[in-house]
């Protein structure tokens, strides 16, 4: 059976199909941490929707599970390889098809990297908001399968409120085009919205067509403080949001991890910042502002920062934002140098943000887990990062994560802001969403994919007995 | 069979049901000038979530046909009495839930008007974005049912931008709640964008999570003009958008409906605007920006308004402004005070708006129609009036009105951006979508309404032999 569909798959596809060797065994890993048991029956380096389609089409008369797969970013385990499916590469489809800086928009194909999407558009005056972390690496069609958050979310949108239109291979590969051109429209169900966030379990999303938004004028003003403790930083945090300013970006990055970033980034990186002097406990809080508002909004949110007891840096100069972006920037390598961590991603309602702390140091210390922990806190989503030994995650990290997950849903929050749910978050789904909801969601999932046969055991717990 | 339906209600839902009188005959038509053939079998005062699902599951054990129906104000045929079927009233679930400025959202019963949610938010420093010009009088349900648009769109997003969760009654009268109170959330599928805009074919909006924002600070500039031609104008709102400037809100109205507006405000209220000396064939085009760049904004835009040829008039003034887009507002007013109108909503490609006056010109003039036409110029959303005589849209208002959604999707637009499909654009839904599309569509409906319940008839064209 496998045999006649590598015989088949190769036989359409030519080079394109790869069994053996670095490029089989790079896609059963993303940058969770998470290494799939078993390789995949092959990989599709796909070049074309043509070549997509001739996929979908023979895995369906094969009966052969398709794992749609970006650039291999995702931190949920939402494309990996699986036994006898074929992991479905996009990144070859890398071209940007349309840049329309009348309409401001742009057509591209899935495996378009974010970054590069927005500096083509930076040359046309335009840019391209949604701003995952991960954006210099990660692809649009990846972004949008798990629309994708990022620090400028909470002023700018997440990833769904760029996306105008999709073209979409189905399971039985025929192409499905959603959306609009047009800023409005309403004609008939939300396809474009349902597909964003789908995480590949219902088409494989090969083309985009984007907003891009006008480049935002003027200057950037970053203000940057340490305070004592992480509740002067949720006070801080707070009163911005009571003064009724959005910054373009507020982050937060709590005792355990700025400590863990300064050991990192070392004395010479950290002149002149308010981290140089750092003493044990301090929490970071680091607020951007832009658009005409930005002098003002600035010197309110340095007011802010100072009452709340923070030692503050405040700057319009490029580099020195760049350098104090920097800090924020260097939470993940910081932990990724010293081991392996388990990357969380709870949302809350912001004004629970000094709760959910409280809640994540109580059970860091009741299972002896380390969990460094970043939070956009403009918007309530916060990262911690269970830091553990060895390659598994082992089991009493799992009761911690466990518990920080129902402390997060218990405050009103969500389990994943902007990761997705993938593998590593299924467990957990329907004590979040409720039993009818997930039915439901089934049920969507059988009208695109009947046989089941795309991103199987993404999302939804496999039904008992099946693998992955 | 009725009669058993009938006296079910009442017994459950007592005077909440009513059976003839205006009531019955109110819910026969909404804004559009369309009315329904048949009354309905009785209309329910629904006051609770317990009441609406009362009456969901005495619906689904009897096999009636419900429609969920707002405030009445729709301008698609989405909520009209058909016979047998029980119009599902939600105007008395009408309190706002909560207002929480720390996390700036509001939940609120789906019959709370969209214009008091705004006046509330706005005492405590908020504001509810999503302004269809129907604001004052229509609901938040309806409005996230057709995910109703508006004029400050292009800046400040649709209702769906503005909605974070639903709590709504499915069709066997089971209560689901989706998504979340956070900002960001990616927990399984994005059931809260599928429902908005679902025109209550997937179940009834009961109540809403929204999302509210701080009120914009500072001065509102407008800037209005009258040009000799809408090219001319067409000129100016392209000029604009090169300038790469979103402006909160971007109106035009052609000459026809400026002539009907000139004539219905009289002298007096066009004394100082632009129109006051109107020659014919003028064209009107009305900015508005705010926030931070506001000032800086409206020089360009009064730049670029003279460059192409416009007489303008530019103000901070409250009451000057209010004024300006008085012009605006009384359009409608203006077409109802002659006759009726058949009122439609097609979207383009900003860069194609141009074209589309130029298809609008010539049907009009090809089928002996006056279309007056008012577009949100920022977002390519166009309204063209067809004017007619008599009670029933002639078969040529029709064959034009035809031709021109035909000319709107072959300009890479849609047709409809704002109002919805309803009974009215049905017929033009596949060869928009795509047959592949509908079908996937009616599937997902009948994963929410296997019995083909909820508000049939609307958007998708009803199988053949079955009423309405």
């Amino acid at each position: 059976m496998h045999d006649d569909v590598l015989t088949r798959l190769t036989a359409a596809l030519g080079d394109a199909v790869v069994t053996s060797g670095p490029a089989l065994d790079a896609v059963r890993e993303d940058r969770s941490g998470w290494v799939s048991e078993h390789p995949a029956l092959a990989v599709v380096h796909a070049a074309s929707v043509d070549d997509v389609q001739q996929v979908l089409r023979l895995a369906n008369e094969t009966r052969t599970p398709v794992v749609p797969r970006g650039a291999g970013t995702g931190l949920a385990g939402g494309a990996l390889a699986s036994r006898g499916a074929i992991v479905l590469d996009l990144t070859r489809m890398n071209r940007i098809l349309e840049l329309d800086d009348v309409d401001e928009l742009a057509v591209v194909e899935a495996g378009v990297l974010n970054g590069d999407l927005d500096r083509a558009a930076r040359e046309r005056g335009l840019w391209y908001a949604p701003d995952p972390a991960s954006r210099a690496i990660s692809s649009i069609g990846g972004n949008i399968a798990t629309n994708a958050g990022g620090l400028l979310c909470a002023k700018y949108g997440v990833t769904r409120e760029s996306v105008l239109g999709l073209a979409v291979v189905l399971a039985d590969g025929t192409l499905l085009r959603t959306g609009h051109r047009t800023v409005k429209g309403v004609t008939g169900y939300d396809l474009t919205a349902l597909l964003t966030g789908s995480e590949g379990t219902l088409g494989v999303i090969v083309e985009a067509t984007v907003r891009l938004r006008p480049v935002v004028a003027g200057e950037t003003h970053t203000v940057a403080a340490a305070f004592p403790d992480v509740e002067a930083a949720g006070v801080a945090a707070a009163g911005v949001a009571a003064a009724r300013i959005r910054p373009a970006l507020l982050e937060l990055i709590d005792a355990v991890g700025l400590g863990r970033v300064a050991e990192f980034l070392g004395p010479d990186e950290l002149a002149g910042t308010p981290i140089a002097d750092l003493a044990p406990g301090e929490t970071f809080l680091l607020a951007q502002t832009d658009a005409g508002d930005a002098a003002a909004e600035a010197d309110v949110i340095a007011r802010v920062f100072a009452e709340a007891g923070g030692r503050v840096t405040r700057s319009t100069d490029a580099a020195t934002g760049e350098r104090l972006l920097g800090i924020r920037r260097a939470m993940h390598p910081a932990l990724a140098s010293r081991g392996k961590v388990l990357i969380e991603d709870v949302a809350v309602p912001r004004s629970r943000l000094p709760q959910m702390f409280r809640a994540i140091a109580e059970i860091g210390e009741r299972y002896g887990v380390e969990i460094p922990t970043l939070a956009h806190a403009g918007d309530g989503n916060l990262h911690p990062n269970f830091v553990f030994e060895g390659d598994d995650v082992p089991d009493h990290v799992w009761a911690a994560a466990d518990e920080m997950f129902r402390a997060a849903v218990r405050l009103g929050g969500t389990l994943t802001g902007e990761h997705g749910v993938g593998l590593l978050k299924r467990r957990w789904l329907a004590e979040e969403l409720g039993d009818a909801s997930v039915e439901l969601q089934r049920r969507i999932k059988q009208v695109f994919d009947p046989a089941g046969l795309l991103n199987p055991g993404v999302m939804f717990e496999p039904a008992p007995g099946t693998a992955r």
